[in-house]
């Protein structure tokens, strides 16, 4: 692809181009701006409200609750085994979605550039965003691309900031997780973190763990669907279930005890682990979700989750107590062990 | 400030600290960014929905038209005379809203830090930052925090994404724009432009401009609250008043002629143009809006933005008449020549 060429509708101006690489002009506001945005970007995510051309979108919405989450991508490297910046940007802010109990409404997608990344990189990237956008029927209505020098920039940054409804009958939050409470796992830990870690320069292993990136509207809709009792939803994502269970015990009234045995971990990321000192409980997750359930609904929930494809891998992994706030580990030996949450180190840029 | 433990809620771990600099275990998920979250960013940007802790805010809307925007700023540097990266980030959201016509509702901000950012300089931008949403009063209701190795990230960046409330009865989009329209600028060019390259490193030169910018939703407001029949209204920020009329140009159903010696400029900005070999129709304002309505009303409308503070000194600038989709400029001396879109520099990084 050449972005030599701004026409905006018939008025053409010559753009300085770098051969086939993004430069700073297409961040200048001017012609090699509307270019980039007109060629390479509006292509893959048309739709009505964003190719209305407007500095915003206007979207119609019934009366209710909304949700409104907004995440930065920064992982490093840009495309690892089972996904890229792209799709993950788009799964992460759907999710967050999720864990409010909202249906995806509409995304927003911001770019930082940096200057010499490759056109051809650019539009991989946008189209696989397109794609896990158009899988979840989520459209991507407002957009924004920015470009810094070489060196100040890392490729690519991703923000994506989501718009869902949230149906009537939920209310899902922390501070309602309590003792009674079961904790459901809805698959397996760490796919994500060691998926990147893997293609990581400097650090790069062979293993055969993909992410587990996925968007996880459906799975939760059918989750509540069935069990609207769910007190609090949440992602494992950066910091892993550990860091997520931390983050409860701050809000909850209860103290956490997970079972180790219960734990589901696949042998590849138990082995890659081993490798690298690091413990499952810390890495991320991106397509697995967490939910504190009273006692009574639990098994209901387990079963809900189990006959969908993205849960078949549930477990009941740990459950709220009476006791202070904070999160222990009972072993596969019968001991119990009280959970230390890293102190940030060693695993920067994981999403 | 020093972030040396994380307690959440009284769970208490060590951090590694650079002293009083972002590092990247700020950024990694765990203890040091809940207590870079906890204690640099809750306190200044405190509010319900922030404060519920949850993956996304949750936020009652009543029926109608919900307007959707997202911007990233990467302005460099970071501060500027007249404002900060952090309050034209909000201004700049807010101001979009405002073209779609909406009053703001809610802001996310999401933030990529550059590993050895001081920790004072990002408190003093995350305050201007809430001390502008304060001011417009609208709650900045939930967040993303990242952070980058140095010489991967440039300081800092923010994305701002705003939601904002369309009342009924306005209908403002670049395709209303007809002939016959004429063309209302709110007041004086390329403020922003000016006084942001006036402190830029290898720049960098002596002037008094500093930064228009500024909220403009309560203008926009009293504008549309007298002037129902406007038909589009865009903010000339990256790309200043040119590039912004060649994109309408794009989409109206018209010629645009703007008039030369109707065209506000302040000396010092004219000034530093010259100086700079720099054209003020093509540099950034970020306090600035322009009004396409119909020359039936366009004395009123000039009425109600010169009767609010921030439309003092507003002027009609220009006028849509039948013709190619093109923009033209009527000269001091009557004569007329065609506007060309500069192809992208030189001018990166201005907001």
């Amino acid at each position: 692809m050449t972005l030599d060429r701004a026409d905006f509708s018939g008025i053409a101006c010559p753009i300085p181009t770098d051969g086939d690489r993004i430069t700073l002009a297409h961040g200048a506001g001017a012609g090699a701006s509307a270019r980039l945005i007109d060629t390479l970007l509006r292509p893959h995510f048309a739709n009505p409200a964003l190719d209305a051309g407007h500095d915003g979108a206007v979207l119609e919405a019934a009366a209710g609750r909304i949700a409104f989450t907004t995440d930065t991508f920064v992982v490093s490297p840009l495309e690892f085994p089972g996904g890229d910046i792209g799709s993950l940007a788009v799964h992460g802010t759907v999710n967050d979605l999720a864990m409010c109990g909202a249906r995806p409404l509409a995304l927003s997608c911001a770019l930082v550039l940096e200057e010499g990344l490759p056109l051809a990189r650019l539009e991989r990237i946008v189209a696989s965003m397109a794609a896990a956008a158009n899988h979840v029927g989520v459209p991507i209505v407002t957009g924004d691309t920015k470009v810094v020098e070489r060196g100040k920039g890392d490729g690519i940054f991703v923000n994506t900031t989501g718009l869902g409804t949230v149906p009537a009958g939920f209310d899902l939050r922390p501070q309602r997780v309590a003792p009674g409470d079961l904790i459901v796992l809805s698959g397996s830990l760490a796919e994500h973190g060691v998926a990147v870690l893997s293609v990581r320069d400097g650090l790069g292993f062979e293993c055969d763990v993909r992410s587990d990136s996925a968007p996880l509207h459906d799975l939760v809709a059918q989750m509540l669907g069935a069990v609207p009792e769910v007190h609090c939803l949440r992602d494992p994502t950066r910091g892993g279930l550990g860091a997520m269970l931390f983050e409860i015990a701050g809000h909850a009234r209860g103290e956490i005890t997970l079972e180790e045995s219960a734990l589901p971990v696949a042998p590849a990321v138990r082995a890659a682990c081993e490798l690298l000192g690091l413990d499952p409980l810390f890495l991320a997750c991106e397509g697995r979700c967490v939910a504190f359930v009273p006692e009574a609904h639990a098994a209901r929930l387990l079963g809900a989750l189990r006959a969908h494809p993205m849960g078949r891998g549930a477990a009941i992994v740990g459950r709220v107590t009476q006791g202070p706030p904070r999160v222990a580990v009972r072993t596969r030996l019968g001991g119990r062990r009280l959970l230390a949450l890293p102190a940030g180190e060693p695993l920067p840029r994981i999403c």
